[in-house]
């Protein structure tokens, strides 16, 4: 069993903190880091690893008892919007689990955290069982320096812990969400209009593909335009989807493609879901993938 | 490091024998084992495990041993051609190691089951250094009936052990190969001189890609036919390749591809690589594949 666990920890500057933040994990039985990235303007840091149910649990809670003791959003600046000391923790399944063992998987971590630490916690995304706290930016809104206020609004109590946000450690957003993907296509022209027409065809938010968000931007230094995105549920919406769709609304404008890129990890099952839907594969089974067959025997 | 070692051994019907070699493998450390085919018509087992170096190496060992003593070629009847009780042990790499350190440990192989066991062994394939030695149809040529003849032939001496075969054991065909792939492509018609003009077409015997087997077959149960194709070498002949070369070869006369299927397992590395083709993925590095980055890390 394979979940993906990406905590963001409302700590970006102190090289001695982030250091022991990543110290902690390898004490950690069950669980592997694969990346660790600190932003200083952003004051914030993402962890990605995996492991399996118990593993990454044990991790989250080694977390929290170390942000609570270092981090202090009373005097925590940063452009990043953030809600608490651990500020968002999501559980990303990725082979053998399912989306709904990693909602449940959020509901209990997000008890222990509330009771063993006192920071109230909020469910998200595909853990969240209220249609109106779904969204990490609707819970987020207002901040840490918010937070008094709104946890005392109507429908704003959270899902685990006290009514009120932990004097230091504020409030952490716990749920469980797919993959993100980031996906870049470069268009061969120089025509930013082009590339916001095209980000504006595809992305939710105007009319394009559920899971897509992107915008068009300019890479100077090459002399072209880029469709910048992410997707957020590479199954609901594939990567061979979205790359046709770029590639005949760019036709439309004489425009042809340069080439694609993902930035940073994509799951397997991402790529292949890309060489079924080209090569017209059927009954093909995840099985069959040496590797995966490999990981199943344990 | 993953090695794929896939030995076929001369004994697919007595099945007492091919139980006690299965659990023989479970008993070497560093080795899995995938799959076990037993043909009854061929007498033959091929069996699929994967492991690192020491491990593939310990197994094969222990193969031999055992066929030594349960297999007798002097009785052995089948219809699949064969030299030996281990008739033929390909290494081949699948992540983390390369070509030559297959071809290496052929040669190590090789030279301790001619010490140990007395087993002649001829290398094949990449492990090969003799260009009219490469191929395990020539080598296999004549069979065990024609071995002793063979072996006094000059170019025919065995590249480890003695120069005649053993007594019950005959000799065996060691080295180092890339994956096969078992590829079909069903086309959209029951018109079989088309899926015989498309395997001619693409296939290396009458002009096609260098790494690709291929014949026309009706699979008349659901009166279509089939391009069934075996592909040696997914690096330098790849699927996508094929697969368009299919496609813009019925499409000549007027056929549409129907659907693709793998038989059998997959390395991931040639799905991802169908993938980056149509995505025309630049710059993709195998690592950004979290299952693969997490096997990196141990």
């Amino acid at each position: 069993m394979l979940i993906e666990c990406v905590p963001n920890v409302s700590e970006g500057r102190r090289a001695e903190i982030i250091a022991a933040m990543v110290e902690a994990i390898r004490q950690v039985s069950g669980v592997r880091v694969l990346d660790v990235s600190s932003d200083a303007s952003h004051n914030r840091s993402v962890l990605t690893l995996v492991g399996d149910a118990a593993g990454v649990e044990r991790d989250v809670l080694v977390r929290v008892e170390r942000a609570v003791a270092d981090i202090d959003l009373r005097t925590h600046r940063g452009e990043h919007p953030r809600l608490g000391a651990v500020d968002v923790v999501p559980f990303i399944p990725i082979e053998g689990v399912t989306m709904a063992d990693c909602a449940a998987l959020s509901r209990k971590v997000g008890a222990v955290v509330a009771e063993r630490y006192g920071v109230p916690v909020y469910l998200y995304e595909e853990a969240s069982t209220n249609p109106a706290r779904k969204n990490l930016e609707d819970i987020r809104r207002g901040e840490f320096e918010g937070l008094t206020a709104k946890m005392t609004t109507p429908g704003w109590a959270p899902d685990f812990g006290p009514s009120a946000p932990h004097p230091s450690a504020g409030a952490s957003v716990v749920g469980a969400r797919m993959p993100l993907i980031a996906y870049n296509i470069n268009l061969a022209t120089d025509r930013l209009d082009v590339a916001k027409q095209i980000a504006s065809a595809i992305r939710q938010s105007s009319g394009g593909f559920r899971y897509v968000k992107a915008m068009g931007v300019t890479l100077a230094d090459r002399g072209i335009v880029q469709v910048s995105m992410n997707l957020s549920n590479f199954e609901k919406t594939p990567l061979a989807r979205v790359f046709e769709a770029v590639k005949r609304e760019a036709a439309r404008y004489g425009v042809a493609i340069l080439e694609s890129e993902i930035v940073g990890l994509v799951p397997s099952a991402a790529l292949s879901g890309a060489a079924e839907f080209y090569l017209q594969l059927g009954n093909f089974r995840a099985d069959q993938v040496l590797e995966t067959k490999l990981r199943q025997l344990g």
